[in-house]
């Protein structure tokens, strides 16, 4: 098909949703380190892995040989209900920045969660239920997670606990009540109902919670209770192996029209997004079939890529998780209150950590009020009004296409519009009202933090 | 095609977006009747209207002769960027009900405005932009109507001033941030800004608002600004006009694949979207084509078709503007505080009061818990959190797909799933802690405001 037929939505057809998922590990010469047992320092084995998560989720977490993993039918039937996820031209954005670039965006924000959280959710209960399980706990910042596990668990008809940050509690009662809308028990933490709660409260009696407390306390919910399990929305091999959805999509429809990306952009937090999108491509570029420039782009505030240290190091601040090796500011950091809760998160994927320390992928770094400006500016174009997320990419994504004009080059940019920001108002507000700040940290605060790393 | 290969979602090609608007009013017998002017009780002149409205949106006001009328490529490209919007066969609602009737429903909650505002917002933005003017004023409510508006200002760089209800103003600031991301003024009405507001504000000091009285401030500001006119997002002739992109959609995603609706269903506020969605059914039904039965769904906290009266009546509190001839249950009605904001309109669009007092149309009324369990219900099983508004639609569609379980019927219902309830979780958690209760206006109640009704 010729270019200029390409529409401002390409939707794949049902039947072109994939039918397996893509495991870029079966491609990387060197395999991302195994997760290690804090105790003994030897790695994790399936058993110990399987008190804490399903047993077919622990097989996936391990596997770094089988290239392609079916979807079972009755995940797939659930992805239909808000799948294919279009990929959008962005002609409206490009007209306005005057950019002879042609930009393509994969939006996965088209369903209740408002993000693509959805497509790991659904598989990691799906394990569950097939395990007979009665239920699962988690634990959500932002609460896209913990939305996206709930419709998950609700069309399940399975039990769904999630433990969600306080202060987001307390700020988003409407994200909350989704979650309860779904039939799901919602907890602020850290509480009492678990004994890191209780410690942390004793210890910090006013704390409103960290994304790393409330994975302890989810964690312990789940191995003290018979019939559960614990499930994570980000950095594990399995969440980026069910988010390669989002790339086997996007490569299928710009395939459908000959289209070959130059760059791709995704924002990183803990890289369920990102290792989704770039998947299919990196795996072309590890075969050595294809190039692709692959922009990784956080927070200014919690660096991780482009200021951490590539290290072995805990998922949560209660230290009850195995430990990963990926780039990480250190368990202990505190990153400040940037308003991608999203993206606040101290360390990295595995996965992705190793493709960037081996070279595939760049990084780099941005500041929230230019991530702001992007956004206000996406949103008023295009007509989605983004998540604080997203809008990192999007920011990357209109420099890019900016460079473009400099210099001429028609490139095609895809990158990653992973959500909708409509339960992020107060953000918004706090931009519209001109009241945003940055907060870089500095060199000492960061050193501090992984001066604390654990020794392996 | 045969039935079975009807996929969850049908999505038209980008081509099949409509090229003309289809006119309903072109195939009454018996045409809407005309506004009146309430100071000579006269029809209204296109040039009196032309005062508060666009010109060409005067024109298509009054045209009850003409069919089609195409829709300017400007905002067949807007459309675009959201349209075609899918018609979704409800899979697993027919799974979990048990029922042989197919369900349909045409999902237009997939944009930033999340309802299918939008899609008379552009058009009536793109006319006053054509006209050269400055900018427009509107009300709202709700919000989503103030979103969708503003969205479309945005977009053609048109000057956007909201009158919001003050209620909401102060109960639903996010609403208020969307449209102020998106350029708009925002201002809580009554206000001190118009004669009619401190007028109000003198009357009652501590009222807070009603969309009759923001209507009437919009209105002056529109008439005693130079470059500026008024627009709105229901009742009008214009607004059924451009609504009639869900139902040509629907109608050809349905063509597609063979299937003729029995029953179409669609909540009722002002009308917008009942009359969008049934247009070119009703097209079919009035030339004795085909027949259909179509029902409208209204709050019983505000029954204006199911209890209200047939007479020309004023569309604002107050009274400056136009008579309409209308179901209505007087405008100094004052409904209780239903959850769904977009059906609180003392009235009914005129075109669609003319069809149900002709017999081309059911009606019935429901009550706002039921409304709720078959929002919550809907929610679960097909993954979207709809609207209060859209919810009544939702309601009546269960209800009937359980009739068809008791007679073993195998029809096809069709409803419209106006929106998305993202912005309306307070009445969620009204809902969720067992707190929501149920009005039903007394008889007494809606005789004294209907004996308020102007003479003519």
């Amino acid at each position: 098909m010729s270019e200029n037929k390409i529409p401002y939505k390409i939707y794949l057809d049902e039947s072109e949703i994939p039918e397996a998922w893509y495991n870029v590990r079966a491609d990387m010469k060197n395999k991302p380190a195994p997760l290690l047992n804090p105790g003994t320092g030897k790695p994790m084995t399936a058993e110990e892995l399987g008190a804490v998560f399903c047993d077919e989720l622990v097989a996936q977490e391990l596997d770094n040989d089988t290239a392609y993993i079916p979807i079972p039918e009755e995940i797939r039937n659930f992805y239909k209900m808000y799948r294919p996820a279009p990929l959008v031209r962005a002609y409206c954005l490009e007209k306005a920045l005057g950019t002879p670039a042609k930009i393509y965006y994969k939006f996965e924000g088209n369903n209740t969660s408002g993000s693509h959280k959805l497509n790991s959710a659904i598989a990691q209960a799906y394990y569950a239920k097939k395990q007979g399980l009665k239920g699962v706990t988690t634990e959500t910042g932002a609460g896209q997670w913990g939305t996206a596990l709930s419709m998950a668990c609700a069309y399940l008809g399975l039990d769904c606990k999630v433990f969600m940050v306080k202060v987001s509690y307390e700020q988003k009662p409407f994200r909350r009540e989704v979650m309860r809308t779904y039939g799901a028990s919602v907890t602020p933490s850290p509480s009492n109902t678990t004994n890191v709660g209780r410690k942390i409260l004793e210890e910090f009696p006013g704390t409103t919670g960290s994304l790393g407390c409330a994975i302890s306390e989810a964690v312990e919910v789940a191995v003290s209770n018979p019939g559960y399990r614990y499930v994570l929305g980000s950095v594990l091999n399995q969440v980026l192996l069910h988010q390669s959805v989002i790339g086997l999509e996007a490569k299928a429809a710009l395939d459908n029209y000959g289209v070959k990306p130059d760059i791709i952009i995704g924002c990183a937090g803990g890289g369920s997004n990102l290792g989704g999108l770039i998947s299919p491509f990196m795996g072309e570029k590890l075969r050595g079939e294809n190039d692709y420039r692959i922009i990784a782009v956080e927070p200014a505030s919690c660096p991780s890529f482009t200021r951490g240290t590539f290290a072995y190091d805990f998922c949560d601040t209660g230290m009850i998780c195995p430990l990963a090796k990926m780039y990480t500011l250190g368990s202990s950091f505190i990153p400040s209150a940037n308003h991608a809760g999203g993206l606040r998160f101290h360390g990295m994927s595995s996965t992705l950590s190793q493709l960037y320390h081996d070279g595939y992928m760049e990084a780099t770094s941005v500041e929230q009020t230019s991530v702001f400006e992007a956004a206000e500016q996406f949103a008023r174009i295009e007509g989605i009004l983004p998540a604080p997320e997203s809008s990192h990419a999007i920011r990357v994504a209109i420099d890019e296409a900016l460079k473009c004009k400099e210099t001429g080059e028609e490139k095609n940019i895809l990158f990653g519009l992973t959500g909708t920001g409509y339960f992020d108002l107060v953000a918004y507000q706090k931009y519209n009202d001109g009241e945003m700040s940055d907060y870089i940290p500095t060199d000492d605060e960061i050193a501090a933090s992984i001066a604390k790393l654990p020794k392996v």
